[in-house]
């Protein structure tokens, strides 16, 4: 199964990048990359995917958005040719962003009808093809040199033929905040589960009862990592949704539906992810990009330069 | 001498902040201020001036930014009111806002003729009074619980009745990019000093024969910390080296001329500044205002979770 196109969500403006959240697109939000440059988070998520084999992207995005982030692209992409004519990387990011601009759409969520809804705006887009899902304030570090988080996922779509989501084993008190599930562990395969149940953000009793996974440390539970490459068929499922009304149509329990219907798998990732939208997130996913790549020793010896200024004003 | 107007200079689009410098204003970067809060940068640095006692503030910015910056600082009020309507400190911090935009001016700089230049674009509203001077791409932390390092430079000027400029005490490897200065120690004050001669980013072997001074650490000189006291006599001192052309009318010439014609210390601020402009540096401002306030234990907490993500990806 060959997956030629994602669809990154980022219709929500920030409400908890508290309290500049909404003055400031959080998607244009310079971050370091692995590579050690500064870029806008949303290209950071872009190039998670071209990377990992992605032709076309499709950003879900508040109405206006879409002019929004191609002026931004393009006035970045001037500057890069202008101020930085005769260095090396400068040309290569220029182009980066000329193949990030010419394999770009937008779909414009009028209504936050939640992230249900949101996926769905992306139908036209997708068709009849499978697709990648990723959102727009998560960055991901692989641990595995070479293979980013989405290719892990994208190469087990491959190799099974159906849809994955990614997971990550969570400590029973964060549970709270993510999609959470159990399956069976496929036989002689780390970290591979065909689904059984999903629960949207689970009490702890619930899970306890209901979401339990063998193989798992006492304790962990296998929450959704943020990541997905899902069937068309999902878009069936959501319109049903839809047309049952409500103001905030969910993605977990058409997911689950997905699974009652169809193989759907999860895969433990190897890697972090670094959600923006939590307190302090910007500053987390900062410091984990730096240190991951090109950037590591002079984030490295920032940080304990800082460190040792700190203890000195305490010690004064 | 009471100092009640303060000029922020913010007009230079920050080139360093590569690449994707000139797409964002970086004045409105959010960056976790020492009391816990994401801000935009321009706030942090109003804060510091208003905290310190100045009443009025005009910001020097390239021409139609004055809107831009008016207009995110009120959409930032309204949202923090709307959102955030049962919390404490969203009030305040709207209050503050509304404080803010009720005591600010904007001065626009036309053309880029050099810092200065932009300096003199503020002399109408700076008027026949004294003015402190700040630069909107450097963040401050204090050594001092309670004083702000603008607070110090201040409180000497007031003392003293001259001009101040803040300095600290740099590493020769480092004056290749700042006003570096030298001047004698004021008699039993411990960081004041009588200005004798500045020299714009001198060479070493310029500032070892006429840089040195008695009492620094050796191979250490007095370096600009980017923040001054000023007489409004520097304004007649700019004009006239505006009359005499040139794309690039500096302020250190101009205080040195101000050094040979009235009073005017330097002083040894207690505190570290965080230059925005620098490659890494609004990384390593987040670290630093998040290690130096309310956020420092999760800061902290933060850095030392990375660290061990980072080191266990290495040993993988």
């Amino acid at each position: 199964m060959k997956v030629r196109k994602a669809v990154i969500t980022a219709a929500a403006r920030g409400a908890r990048l508290y309290p500049v959240a909404d003055t400031i697109q959080k998607a244009l939000l310079p971050v370091i990359d692995v590579d050690g440059l500064h870029k806008p988070v949303i290209q950071i998520v872009a190039e998670e995917a071209f990377s990992s084999g992605i032709e076309e992207l499709c950003v879900v995005c508040a109405p206006g958005d879409g002019e929004r982030y191609t002026a931004a692209f393009t006035s970045l992409r001037d500057n890069l040719l202008k101020s930085y004519q005769d260095i090396d990387w400068a040309k290569e990011e220029a182009e980066k962003i000329d193949h990030l601009l010419s394999r770009l759409q937008f779909a414009e969520q009028r209504e936050a009808l939640g992230y249900g809804h949101a996926v769905y705006c992306a139908r036209e887009f997708v068709g009849d093809e499978p697709f990648l899902l990723l959102l727009g304030d998560y960055l991901y570090v692989s641990d595995l040199p070479g293979q980013r988080c989405a290719a892990q996922l994208l190469a087990l779509a491959a190799q099974e033929e159906c849809a994955v989501s990614a997971v990550n084993p969570t400590i029973e008190h964060q549970i709270g905040r993510y999609g959470t599930l159990t399956g069976k562990h496929l036989p002689s395969q780390v970290g591979i589960y065909q689904i059984d149940k999903i629960i949207e953000k689970p009490s702890l009793s619930t899970a306890e009862l209901e979401l339990q996974t063998p193989g798992l440390r006492a304790g962990y539970y296998l929450c959704f990592f943020g990541m997905h490459v899902l069937t068309p068929a999902i878009f069936g499922i959501l319109q049903k949704h839809l047309a049952q009304g409500g103001t905030n149509v969910l993605l977990t329990p058409a997911l689950q539906e997905l699974a009652e219907t169809e193989k759907y798998l999860a895969l433990e990732v190897k890697g972090n992810r670094y959600d923006l939208s939590r307190k302090h997130g910007l500053l987390r996913a900062q410091i984990a990009l730096g240190l991951a790549g090109e950037a590591h020793d002079e984030t490295l010896t920032t940080m304990v330069e800082l460190l040792a200024e700190a203890n000195n004003r305490k010690a004064k």
